[in-house]
């Protein structure tokens, strides 16, 4: 890393500068930390490093896409994402029942298992209750041992997951409220989330790939103005051209009454995040833990 | 259009098709059409299609995210995103209280003049009811009297908008409600979703972008199998190789047990949805309205 | 093409402004007009609007690759471009004697028609005598009929191909020089070139993909500061950020003495030119013909 | 390494299999080996990787844009490329005499040094004869100490340049043909390459970005079939879909009667070479090193 950051250029000069950032981020004690989880990370093998991060106290804020955690929740009772390839035929996968997430492959038992454990756990629910998503992700996170849903219950931390209802653990909650009555109230999680903002010293915000956790990361300091991310480092594959939040510019968000701060210090990589996320979080704590 | 297919090569031929499956989609009695709606799309001045294509009876449920639908209710009260630069200042536009997206320019005025008229629509609601999103897209809707979600509450179409949260329609939601009591049922729009699944004959999935629109789509027929759609045509900006659903293939679409069938007419194009999507539809327009 | 620049977001207001310059720059009878053919555009089906181009009088210097002069040529001696699929098995496209460019399937017959052809055309070229390349590229124009280098023969507009070596023809020009003693001087246009640079009033340069052609265009007008393009339009699918010239700004060219000057009309649109290459010129086409 | 390819997904597990190839290409001593380097590599400070290859004997083929050895050059005699900003203003670079590739800086000073250098070097070439593109390679590789160029040249191996005539090289060596009479032939290395491709046993390509070099490198093998390579590993920003070369998969090359062998070991990695080379590389030697 440090040889990138003499090298200086393109994307691996950017990657050298956000693991500054990052080493900042993560070691300024002022600092409350967001972590934005979208793109098919877990599939991707990439829960562990989410998950040390959360044990380690690197993550005070988890915002994640429900698939992720729908994936993660897999992995920790005990199924397992394969190595497949992407040159393949996917009506004969189909046929074998396997579902496939560009080159990982995961066989359709998974989600049998998947079913017993959500539906037993969300059995555990008191009818006629109101549940936030974030309790619900606590609730399932509490049932299980490894992971990070496992990681972020043990460490109190919450995991917002704004689109809950667009993942598996939203088809299986939709099944178990066939016949129960357990309220997700969508909008339960705001105050709490606003209380953070409003609370924290500074600010840092770690996206791993854009969509739902980074527009809901940025827009939760909208409320608390004249606060911003002090420091923010974006993983992306999407370029800013197209317009999409995906890939806009941290700069972009400055121009945001608030979002990023004029000071913050900020850098977006583009690429692979199963690429630059270890790469950067090795550096990072390589760092921190060896300083 | 047809030059383009007679060429035949890389997107230039994939728009081609695209069109040939839309045609066949829009024209096809017994399909039931679902619009799904990512990416800075409004702001860029998208909207007129789609509202447009509601209207005139080409969409039968919409999925979109958030910040669309923000966008659309913004100019469906009279406020003007306009035609900026990429190249400037940020710091500078957050002095002029001027937000960006990429090249187009939201004067914060804005905001104020949404803060008003959402604050009062939604003071029309009754205090300890329960709602589901699209009841409230529809709520919303019926107090506009152009764009999107005016042409689907006039048409009767659900808007459906999972992470509603996730958008400023969210964060004046969460204002009103600190001194209301109306319940924002985070599923309680998915019995309808499955009905509309279970009951249509055919289905053809129309998807500009990816994100939350499309996932919440595909994964709509994995409840009722052995269905899947019949049509798709997704414009996106993303390529498969970083995993992530957005830039997926709709062949591996193929694998996910049903969510798009074997025998399905399905295009992606890879590229930007402002080029793209206005020359689909006008071809496809050409071709239905002038055969 | 107004409608895209009445929304004017992103790349579709790109190619609004990009059609804009293109007919300023068509239509300056002081410009000298130089065209850049970089990517498999030829057998993408784009050599007939690059052909017209010519034909019609809007380009006054083709650098292209040798690649594109290669297919321009199987496809004038009669031989053609199919449409096939990029979902294949490949060993068997070996065994079937197919050769694939993405989703064009070219048989190897076309390259024996083609050593047939060229071999029969160098044979005209007297022993011991030494060309340029771009006389080399008329040479061959003028032994065909249809298709760039015929048009650009009977316009008599020079075709530069710095990398000539490396394509089909510069693989059967090695084949025939085996015997023969013909020497190609890789600087033999030069002179020429500089020539139109220092003669030219104004200069404009339409960019189809970046490679050797960009390169080689901009670097013209090193050698004759204080000049540079006064109208520039490049088409790619690169991005800035991984550092190459072909994704490289119009922009950036300015901080280099000359490519392109301060006070230019430039544009870049991000995409595929087999989509942005049809629609622009014949936008451009619609205005200037029908003005 | 060992943790992506056990992660093994996306991107993450093409490079794990990359390294795996290249380790196998390195260490097979039956295989020539031929190194591609296309993109701003050595402005991007990646020269000293390629170099130190070359020194410790793992490439018998060089093939190189012109502007690759151009920079090489300017490194190679004192000056130096610095680490700036693509967040600046180009028209006050250009007062300022800095010359910007993305968020590298090189002032225009460098290029004087680098003319004094040129013109001298050239200046010992003898009027009235013929040099072949890699003989005028290894003429300045002579007259440098360190750098890509004077480790070939100590190595004693060719440096194919197709398109020198595109590069600053290229232009100093016009400036001196003004006055002198030493011909370059294009083709002048064609049959020693071909020679190269007959005799090697086994071949590897390791490609570093598209354009020419790949075209190049894939090409020589079309002449000696039923040879191809049997390693290929490319490190590329460009997607498949746009059709040009550069995006192509290596599968696409086994069509090609012979590129690339159907057994071949190959691998495509998509992201930004800063990143991705010195990855791969530092892997493949701890595996060699220190096996």
């Amino acid at each position: 890393m440090e040889e990138l950051g003499k090298a200086g250029a393109y994307n691996g000069g950017y990657l050298a500068r956000a693991t500054d950032i990052c080493t900042e981020m993560f070691t300024d004690v002022d600092t409350t930390r967001f972590l934005g989880l979208a793109g098919a990370m877990v599939p991707g093998g990439m829960g562990g490093i989410v998950e040390d991060l959360i044990r380690d106290g690197y993550v005070d804020v988890l915002v994640s896409t429900g698939a992720n955690m729908t994936h993660d929740t897999i992995e920790a009772i005990g199924c397992h994402h394969y190595h497949g390839t992407e040159i393949c035929d996917d009506d004969e996968l189909y046929e074998e029942e396997i579902n496939r997430i560009y080159d990982i492959f995961l066989p359709s038992d998974a989600f049998i298992s998947f079913e017993e454990f959500m539906q037993e756990t969300l059995g555990e629910l008191t009818d006629g209750t109101t549940l936030s998503i974030s309790g619900l992700m606590r609730h399932i996170g509490e049932h299980l041992d490894t992971g990070i849903l496992a990681a972020a219950a043990e460490a109190d931390i919450p995991v917002y997951c704004p689109a809950i209802q667009d993942s598996m653990i939203g088809l299986q909650y939709w099944l178990f409220n066939q016949m129960h009555k357990v309220t997700i109230d969508a909008f339960g999680d705001m105050s709490q989330l606003m209380d953070t903002c409003f609370t924290a010293k500074k600010a840092g915000a770690f996206l791993i790939g854009g969509g739902v956790p980074k527009n809901y990361i940025f827009q939760s300091m909208l409320m608390t103005p004249p606060k911003g991310f002090d420091y923010a480092v974006q993983l992306t594959g999407d370029r800013p051209d197209l317009g999409g939040l995906s890939g806009a510019t941290l700069d972009e968000a400055k121009s945001w009454g608030g979002k990023v701060t004029g000071e913050a210090h900020a850098q977006t990589v583009y690429g692979d995040a199963t690429i630059n996320l270890p790469l950067i979080i090795a550096a990072v704590r390589e760092r921190i833990e060896h300083a």
